[in-house]
């Protein structure tokens, strides 16, 4: 349990449908698979056209669904005539991204009336055992009085 | 004119043999466009697959490549036993990646024996005007004696 | 030459009151330098209550001043109803902080209506030799109605 | 439990002379007040001389805490003929630091044989109530082969 209340009773389908239209998500085969108030969690199987030189999950890759995990988090807090934009992140890699699956886990820290913190953790699973692989630390806006879609 | 010596005399092909096997470059389709040493330039043509929920380049995408063009520039000042590995990096999101090409640029900014240290400006062209979307401060670990392939 | 517009006819006087009640400032021996739109630059001499274990700047310190000019730079350009707070920043130390005078300059990247991203760089002066020592990019954002004082 | 392994048998001895060396605590009126195998807590009282425009703890000066609780967090993990370096750290800032007491928590999340990543919590107490006003995420350098002191 996190804490946080919904900026929105429907806050689930509004971040789905979000989701949804984020095409990059269909190229790279990302999933949502879990939402709660402050927290959204994205899954990607690997396959080979995501790696970089050595064969593991490229950097950016994980970058971008730790990105739409933290910002979705993030989202589900905001109310519904609002979009969410991402200001900032960083990210350290903490092991190579070798493994079958990837999971970004976003979480928020802080939720003020603009901006929102949030945090993201990725593990890397190889044989059914996860490592955490990369940590973000991120900055979210949240753009009142401009719906999503 | 960087200032910076190459760490091989034929870091040109060794950096785009290591490109050539991000798997990932392909699937967006990023392509090398110059190389110099200690600097690396990587353009995107934008297409539908690549966007967010707003129709715009996805901010992690703009982390991949920018990530990599960062990554090739401090690549470019390595020896030819040693890899490259990115170590963590921090992006801001200036302007919206609205337009039909993504152009990053990295150039190193310092070059320890082990760190190097990156900046990677991202500009977005639409219509033919260019404009700075987004910056980035990167740190890469040099691997001494791991041949990047 | 900047190219920004300051937010208020007399920005440098209120600056340079916001600065005179850092109060830190006076503890470490800062010293404000130079205004121009969308910069700041900050000076600070050595002395050995601001080391670190090395006997060199305390890292935070570089921080500290780098900092401050990266959020007047930033405040230049606001309203004279508003007050600037700073949202992140992320520095990277390039050369150990070696030297007699301490010197941060900060200028904005992107000025938007609530938030504003700086780059501040610091450089450390050596027998009359400056050398760059830490570089940071920053998000600040612009407290509208609300007045520095 | 932190699950790490001190890097030396006398790791305290070792940390608590490296911060006693560092002047800027003394100057600030910094103390440390917890170890243990991959953390470190660093405490401050406020007080006027360490404010920012509003009198309240300048975020240099919780970065300047934070810094040294993530270093001495990576320190206490490190052999005794090396000493540690900070390479990069973002901090967020969350709450303004108002309070009369600044509490910095550095805990390491990986260890590796070069690089150390740790994550730093900072909060303010006020009136007894302590809030979380920072947040950092932290790259460190072990220096193997030179002795901090």
């Amino acid at each position: 349990m996190s804490g946080f209340e919904p900026g929105d009773p429907v806050y689930a389908d509004r971040v789905r449908a979000s989701f949804g239209r984020q095409k990059i998500m269909v190229l790279i085969g990302a999933q949502l698979v879990r939402l709660a108030p402050g927290e959204c969690e994205i899954h990607l199987l690997f396959k080979p056209e995501l790696s970089q030189q050595h064969g593991y999950y490229h950097g950016g890759i994980i970058g971008t669904i730790a990105d739409s995990a933290g910002g979705y988090a993030a989202f589900t807090l905001m109310p519904r005539d609002a979009s969410v934009l991402t200001v900032e992140y960083k990210m350290n890699l903490l092991a190579p991204g070798d493994g079958e699956l990837l999971i970004a886990r976003g979480r928020v820290l802080k939720a003020g009336r603009t901006l929102v913190v949030a945090r993201v953790d990725a593990g890397v699973v190889k044989n059914g055992r996860e490592t955490l692989c990369a940590t973000l630390l991120q900055t979210l806006m949240t753009m009142h009085g401009r719906p999503d879609q």
